[in-house]
């Protein structure tokens, strides 16, 4: 079997056998079938697509091109929350746990940011001494005593995946459905997970700019996830406008800590308890998303999910006093209000452009080996539907320096549309999606 | 401008612009743009086609990825003939001398066999001391002496395609006609010349299986070729049988010395003759086929291309005698008659099993690393259309060894198909191509 037929094959528009897709992962992960294979056979995959049963053996093999996590030994229903990227979305700071404050572990293996969306691993940076590279022991550790963990991907677990998402970033083969599920699910899968809860975004901050294509996403997921062995559940959720009031690493921090403290803004609190809601029904710790709210609210009104949070930080080194009094996270020098060029109400905050500006700022990397800037970003951004006079501030920008603020300013400004008439604001949860029946 | 830009560009379907392609290429022949990068544009081309103008573009890039010979101080106009490989194809070695006798100049870069396909290069070197590597001084110098030279790309010849030709063959990228285009074209500029014709094979034995497919590379060759100021003609040949009687590098450069001496098979005189006729007519020295015929015929017919082919094999370090007493080339220790099984006539001689049993016998490549026997493979190979007895030669093995030696002949008894009535030989001139209007 030489690689370059396997990758005729599929190129042919031909489906891949199991024994095929494995000889290509395992050599791929083991250094012996190089980059270049790889890039054109993601290529060919991205142009042919997959069948339900390839996506699986694909997940399946990036799965085994490292360890699976053993946590049979820690007590409790596995489950965890992904998202597919958006603007402002630190939703994962308050719902890990709070997940585990109402039974559930967590084992959530985060990314970095890349581009215009943010990553949890740097958001969680920003607290002085947090580390995100706990090794498979440590993370178990952390597990059994605090039912959570905000980590990076180890090199051992999924690196056929570690590998490829790296090289489909620089070979234009980022955008291929089979190979999102691959990537996301064969992660999951090797964290040792019962059950997992989907967010796909949907909107311009989105990595899915339509509804049908968040839709298609979804479905496969669900799909996928089920054919190997994972309860699964998923939401469609808006991304037109940023997540929450803020968007930058610290300041996110700052309203994770809001939210557990039960002062976040109206979106982040909706969205952490619908995802909750949906992780306690797939962890069969609640029986109907009422009940599920009940217990989640309480968790969070008695401080529960917030001295969780507390330990969690505390078990990966960071220092707690910077989330007891956040004027200790990283502050950006300059900070100066982005006044409204005219009155109304907020019709359009362009989630992408926010992220844009935020890029602009250094709070993010558009190369993997960009050092950033924790500090900068938006707090108090409008939301649509909020009426605003004349010179009101929109936002709060947090520059390191006058240049960059500049630069920020002008495309932040830009991603704010204005109405004359009372706007409706958008709906949240887009959908709720039921998988089709696996094949 | 980065990489994956250009990349995504063609992805989503968009034509590149000159910049870009040049920027790629450029990259890619100066080691700054890596092999996976390549891989995932040369998919994606495969996969989304190329504008006549890109093509041209990127077939200019690769020309100007090395130096261009400057064949100016060598009086006459500089005419080559390329195919696009088939088996038993050594028109070549007949054609570059004959075209010279006849006064055309013919900087013939040549390749070698990889799979079924056999390789001029190759051919050449079963003659003891040929040397194919000549530098561009040492290939002027041999041109300004007789006119012609069969060689080796060289590594300042067209550089980035030189690298491109063998990533696309372990990246399943091969079968694209812009990049075949840009392929031949760039390294036939490099050349300095200023009309080309081609020999497009059409067939089982052909890279490309239909007269459809075939039209269509000649077309865009020739296209691509005037928009470069080539002057361009074009064949498509039948290659559903042999050309010729013998497959196999010292057996078929045997064949070519007939072939000049004037007692060659009708077939690869035919083919040789309408070539040099439109070699000639592209490049001025007939004004019609009849003229051309008449000049070539007499180029032969006076041993004047033979003593030709002499001088160029002397000029390359090429052992004259063994032309002179082709019994002291390279010789296989085994040669055993393939019986016919049946009589009849012959209705099917599949080129493509012809060219694997090749393969069995050691005649050819697998991978661009692999040595080859000069010595084995087939002589005295039927004809579709002829006659034969039940146990009469249908061909004779020329063998290593008594294993590939039986691996051939089972492959090769395969390949002859019979009917009980008489079969006419097929066409060999399928077809003359007339280019479409430049876009």
């Amino acid at each position: 079997m030489l690689p370059q037929w396997i990758i005729e094959k599929k190129r042919d528009g031909q489906a891949l056998s199991d024994e095929e897709l494995r000889f290509f992962v395992n050599g791929y992960a083991a250094g012996t079938l190089p980059d270049y294979q790889m890039a054109a056979l993601a290529m060919a995959i991205l142009w042919r697509g997959m069948t339900p049963t390839e996506t699986a053996c694909l997940t399946r093999s990036m799965r085994d091109s490292g360890i699976v996590l053993d946590t049979a030994s820690i007590p409790g229903p596995k489950i965890d929350k992904h998202s597919s990227g958006g603007i402002g979305d630190k939703i994962s700071l308050v719902l890990a746990p709070l997940a585990a404050a109402c039974g559930l572990v967590v084992p959530m293996i985060s990314g970095r940011g890349l581009g215009i969306t943010g990553g949890t691993l740097d958001k969680l940076e920003s607290i002085p001494g947090y580390r995100v590279d706990l090794d498979e022991k440590e993370l178990l550790r952390v597990l059994a005593a605090c039912g959570c963990s905000l980590v990076g991907q180890t090199d051992r677990i999924a690196p056929a995946d570690k590998k490829l998402y790296a090289l489909r970033d620089v070979t234009g083969t980022v955008p291929s459905i089979p190979l999102i599920v691959a990537s996301i699910l064969g992660k999951k899968l090797a964290a040792g997970l019962d059950g997992l809860v989907m967010d796909v975004k949907c909107g311009s901050g989105a990595f899915m700019k339509t509804l049908s294509e968040a839709e298609a996403l979804a479905e496969q997921l669900m799909q996928t996830g089920r054919q190997l062995g994972l309860s699964m559940a998923a939401l469609i959720t808006d991304m037109n406008q940023p997540l929450g009031r803020t968007a930058g690493n610290a300041l996110e921090v700052r309203e994770a800590i809001e939210t557990l403290q039960g002062n976040g803004p109206a979106d982040v609190l909706e969205l952490t308890l619908e995802l909750g809601a949906l992780m306690l029904i797939v962890g069969k710790k609640a029986s109907d998303r009422n009940s599920a709210l009940v217990l989640l609210r309480e968790k969070l009104r008695s401080g529960t999910a917030w001295e969780r949070f507390k330990v969690m930080v505390r078990l990966h080194g960071g220092d707690v006093r910077t989330l007891e009094q956040p004027e200790l996270l990283p502050a950006a020098p300059l900070r100066e209000a982005l006044p409204a060029n005219r009155g109304g109400f907020i019709k359009q905050v362009d989630a992408e452009r926010i992220g844009k500006a935020c890029l602009l700022l250094g709070a993010g990397r558009t190369s993997v080996t960009d050092g950033i800037d924790h500090a900068v970003g938006f707090s108090g951004l409008k939301k649509i539907g909020e009426p605003v006079v004349k010179g009101e501030p929109l936002a709060v920008i947090h520059a390191r320096d006058r240049e960059s603020l500049a630069a920020a300013r002008a495309m932040a400004l830009d991603a704010f549309g204005y109405a004359d008439a009372p706007v409706a604001p958008p709906v949240l949860i887009v959908k709720r999606v039921e998988p089709k029946r696996a094949f």
